[in-house]
């Protein structure tokens, strides 16, 4: 009997238990899931880093701690936290990023804002074709890939940047410190998609904002720390950006006194671009536990150096 | 050498004669491209109804008319016009289509016009993923074939409806009468691609905008008459419709007086979904051409019956 003990806030248990329970008997897995297991006893943790539980000291036997949640900086700073770690990629959350990811996109390239706003008049403006509009993606992860293809299906030139060198089809990747100023340069729209790292802190400052093109746009469904919010506003208020989409922040719920709120130049949406989904989460979570239980590697493990 | 008349507005002649002589000599078609041949010498003609010329009577050696418009209901009735006609099929208009449905349908999806309008608090609402959007294209003509295809690999299910039957990979396509209701009963985002013509008028009227599923909302970007315009407002109001985004109009530019402007679930845009590209058309055009010389059957040619 393996023994798993789910460490979410309570609300996560009612939505998580039929799913789990359901995708660990289709796995034909033998599993004893419950919120309060003895520590020491306990094989597997699937783990929310707002839960009760953040002292891992007495999981002694534990093979893998399970993260519901795809950003795990909050959970590597956890110095108790020695056991294995791997982060949710959840394909649920995926397709949720990318059609996202891809409405603002085509939000900005369509300029549907103005048609919304402009309703007044027969002023037609025909936007350019997608092949003429290039795009960046900072971050080559499972959701930065996911969403490049995407848009470049659509026939927008994607270029990609990572830390290190990847490789995606029909996305022109770009990487380290050289490749940076080239992805940035011709980016009309902007997509972060990086960790949270102290790496990454600061990703878009005035420097690096001073490398996009006059007018460009950024989306940011990514975290709040990639990008320095005053530099931003300094941006946006200089007509160096156009405009920007912001779904993440340092300090979530965004504080009412936040002048993001206010900018004309700014669209806050509260963290809604990617919610782990519980059908599919639990299916990866199982199907890792599974890999745990037979030996197999496990999918999507953090590097604690890298924190991702 | 081929005498090919171009019968369009004078700002069209600006636009295209570059990019058609270069499609020329591309093709290696030795060409006398003019806006005024002597009819009964021409042996095709590029053809925008909104031309001065209305009489093809004298075009008695002419071999084709090349439409520079998509839609040709303002051409078929032309009874001096009995040459094969053809309509435009331009890569490009087709990819600024899937761009401009595309980018409306995941406004409605993502509800992106409640996140701009209630910018005032931290409200997270988390939209459903595409896969449980239904979403149903009228028309699967080349426009429409490209729009439901797109839609469908963003992972939106997606339901096409034609006259006739027709098969797409991975589009659930329903045809005449019977499959008319079947469409449009789980259509929660309705697409309007559908041709001009007398059997399409009214398409949407007070008994099959019934069919459709509460709250369900449209998207127009085919042919004014295809909706009947006061049931469309009738069924907006008693809100058993949740939203139109219009850009095709009955009289175009639409009347500052019609009551689309102002109403507050309409979204009217100034018929920019689908614009020719000349770059592509005058390929289009070039290649046909050369069809017809080397005794090809023509590409997109009229069936005068069906009126498209």
């Amino acid at each position: 009997m393996i023994k798993v003990q789910f460490a979410a806030r309570p609300e996560r248990w009612d939505t998580y238990q039929a799913p789990l329970r359901e995708a660990f008997a289709k796995a034909g897995l033998q599993v004893d899931l419950r919120q309060d297991h003895a520590p020491a006893e306990v094989d597997y943790v699937i783990y929310a880093p707002n839960s009760d539980l953040q002292d891992f000291t007495g999981y002694t036997a534990c093979k893998a701690v399970l993260s519901l949640w795809a950003g795990v900086e909050k959970i590597t700073g956890n110095t108790t936290l020695t056991q294995p770690l791997c982060r949710m990629v959840d394909p649920g959350l995926t397709a949720g990023m990318v059609e996202w990811v891809t409405g603002h996109v085509l939000r900005y390239h369509l300029d549907i804002d103005r048609s919304l706003k402009t309703q007044d008049r027969w002023d037609p403006v025909v936007p350019p074709l997608a092949q003429e509009r290039p795009v960046t993606v900072l971050g080559l992860g499972a959701l930065g890939a996911a969403c490049a293809t995407a848009l470049a299906q659509l026939g927008f030139p994607v270029t990609g940047w990572s830390r290190s060198a990847k490789c995606i089809p029909g996305i022109t990747c770009e990487y380290g410190d050289a490749g940076f100023a080239r992805a940035l340069q011709q980016a009309q729209i902007l997509i972060l998609l990086l960790p949270d790292t102290p790496a990454t802190h600061n990703t878009l400052d005035a420097k690096t904002l001073s490398l996009l093109p006059k007018g460009a746009r950024i989306i940011n469904p990514g975290r709040g720390p990639l990008i320095e919010d005053a530099a931003l506003l300094a941006a946006l208020d200089s007509s160096h950006l156009a405009h920007a989409t912001l779904d993440v922040f340092r300090q979530e719920p965004l504080p009412q006194e936040h002048p993001f709120w206010a900018h004309p130049q700014i669209t806050v949406t509260p963290h809604i671009a990617a919610e782990t989904r519980p059908l599919t989460a639990s299916q990866m979570i199982v199907q890792n536990i599974q890999r745990g239980e037979t030996g197999l590697p496990l999918l999507n493990q953090v590097n604690r150096d890298l924190g991702y």
